[in-house]
């Protein structure tokens, strides 16, 4: 039901209505009036009246589906019109910025990227550079975006923006939601980085329909996002949980953080590198490539990533006894793994960890967006405020 | 405000403002008229309805304060009256069964427990023992429970009150809500003993006013209790998690969930009782007694506690980092902690927590409700859903 009570004001009820069926559109694609009518329970002529409207407006269309189902005459499809609303999505990462205009429906319209070095990593740099990229992509596609959401991997304060901590940036108290909105003009929402992968798998990859899920996110950083019971999760004053720095390994490496063997230091990039016998900063494309490798050779993957995999699912274990999720989507550069890894450490979680008993088995997954996904999670962040306003 | 939304039917109005009333009376005890008005943003005419309706039924009386303050005629004060709603509150521990018969309003109107030991820890003997006390606490006090919550220390599903696992009481699969349901015939909810202490520390304890708060619960096992933004988190299925099972000291000591070093391995009582250099099946009493003689001579604390609080101190940096709490309360057996151990703990979570100290240092602090908090939140699990109708 669409509806948000009985007795609400008309005007109230047609907004709400309106929000639904725009969200309904965009997150999950085309649909019929009827199955739009039956999946909002709202009857036919009130559909009508809202696809009218929002067809007049341009913000829908109506078109013959390309391939006929069934006899008889095919229903006209109500689909999301790309140009109504346009965001901007950023995703801070801390070997590149990669930027992307969405349209309404979740259309990548353009991109553009550029890799980060220790001197480009500073601020102001970046704020410069995303603030000439926007124009640029602005220029090129023709569209004024109406918003903007931004991917960083840090602790981040969500009511403005703040960064408090990226330590992989060497970011500190960063006002980055004002400097941004200062200079793109358009309200600017920033969010972590693994709460927008989550975000991102929840509405548009593996964790649809899913209503705990925790993402692990892997770049440089570990971290984690966290839906439960359907919304993200979020700590004391926004910030959301970190992850990557539960202690899995009392006196291991030194973490910047203060601690000793956190999560992060024996599964994070650099040690994966160590694993692999690559350097600890190796290239990215450079681990992608020995992992692949490694998964055409299955027989010298418990050899040269046995311990890797071990607290990798050690970390799980007490992920999923301590957050009970059905589903643990990992992210980023842990989608290159080799199956048997994946395989392996969902065998461990099985059978090492009591909540997951309890639920019947937690299933774990490769992040099907794979590398998009926090472009895409912000992308998200920056329509949630829109789609009541298109 | 209280009213739910605008437009709403009359009576569907008044039941939610009654309802919203009692609720305020039941946690936050005895008001004027003037104060319930303000707070819940209601006309003095409206609280006067009410109220007159809740007085005329028996449910709340109006009396002189007992202390005049300020000058001129003292208001009256609206009391909930107890007998007006009584629920009936179990908690089954490890070693022990407490129950009590507990009014509107939150008063313990009469209580009773037993030991419990290997061979009267079965199901059957447990769950025929509370019906012949609830019989006897009926009886005595002349009442009959409207509804009755259970605290029971392992993984239970909220919804019908199965017990999965509750590994130190080694109950399994115990469908522990229907079958009381049948002997005490009343509705039965069965929940968390961590998860029921962090709601009555939230409702009643130290953690009224905050939003984010994990509740360290410590009997025999370690749990833990998550308030987050306000509402109790829980995983899938409506399974809680299990804190006390992450794994703090990989290669440690053997649990029975089937992992090594688990922190309730290293934190929970036996641990504990190692510390001390008591038997670890010694009797609670001897624990405690052994705790207060420590906390009167604080330089040997470090000696003798020194790597249990190093091991609880390094839990509680993970569960920060991953939760993100403003406030962590230690229940149970860890009130009678020195408090030099609390003070040190906290020093390290501060310290080492990087989600700490973005919020600008999580708040640790022993539970004021000590062994009571597990029944108070069982009452307050059987209160909810009856204030609605009372």
């Amino acid at each position: 039901m669409a509806t948000p009570t009985a007795g609400a004001r008309p005007d109230e009820v047609r907004r709400h209505n309106r929000t639904a069926l725009l969200r309904r559109l965009h997150v999950d694609g085309p649909s019929t009036r009827a199955s739009l009518a039956a999946e909002l329970g709202l009857n036919r002529s009130t559909i009508k009246a809202l696809v009218d409207g929002l067809a007049e407006s341009g913000v829908v269309a109506e078109r013959l589906p390309a391939q006929r189902t069934g006899a008889g005459r095919p229903s006209l499809l109500v689909l999301p019109q790309p140009q109504a609303a346009v965001v901007m999505a950023i995703d801070v990462r801390v070997e590149q910025v990669a930027m992307a205009m969405v349209g309404l429906g979740g259309d990548i319209l353009g991109r553009h990227s550029w890799n980060l070095h220790r001197r480009t990593r500073e601020p102001g740099e970046v704020i410069t550079h995303i603030a000439d990229s926007a124009k640029l992509l602005a220029d090129e596609l023709d569209v004024t975006a109406v918003g903007v959401g931004v991917s960083v991997p840090g602790v981040v304060r969500r009511a403005d923006g703040m960064v408090h901590e990226a330590p992989n940036l060497h970011w500190t108290d960063v006002a980055l939601g004002a400097r941004l909105t200062a200079v793109l003009q358009a309200p600017v929402h920033v969010g972590n980085d693994a709460e927008l992968g989550a975000l991102a798998e929840h509405l548009r990859g593996a964790a649809r329909g899913s209503s705990d899920v925790v993402y692990i996110s892997a770049d440089v950083g570990i971290g984690g996002g966290v839906i439960s019971s359907g919304t993200p999760l979020r700590g004391a004053g926004g910030y959301v949980g970190e992850l990557g720095h539960m202690v899995v390994r009392p006196g291991g490496r030194h973490c910047y953080c203060g601690c000793q063997g956190c999560w992060e230091t024996e599964i994070g990039e650099a040690a994966l590198c160590r694993a692999l016998a690559l350097p600890e900063d190796a290239p990215r494309g450079a681990v992608v490539a020995e992992l692949r490798s490694l998964a055409a050779d299955p027989s010298s993957v418990s050899h040269r990533l046995g311990e890797f995999t071990e607290w990798l699912a050690l970390g799980l274990v007490t992920v999923v006894n301590m957050l009970g999720p059905e589903l643990v989507v990992l992210g980023d550069l842990f989608t290159a793994l080799p199956q048997v890894v994946v395989d392996r450490v969902r065998a461990t979680v099985q059978q090492r960890s009591l909540v997951s008993r309890a639920v019947g088995g937690t299933r774990i997954v490769s992040s099907p967006l794979g590398r998009d996904a926090k472009l895409i999670g912000a992308a998200e962040l920056a329509f949630e405020p829109v789609l009541g306003l298109v």
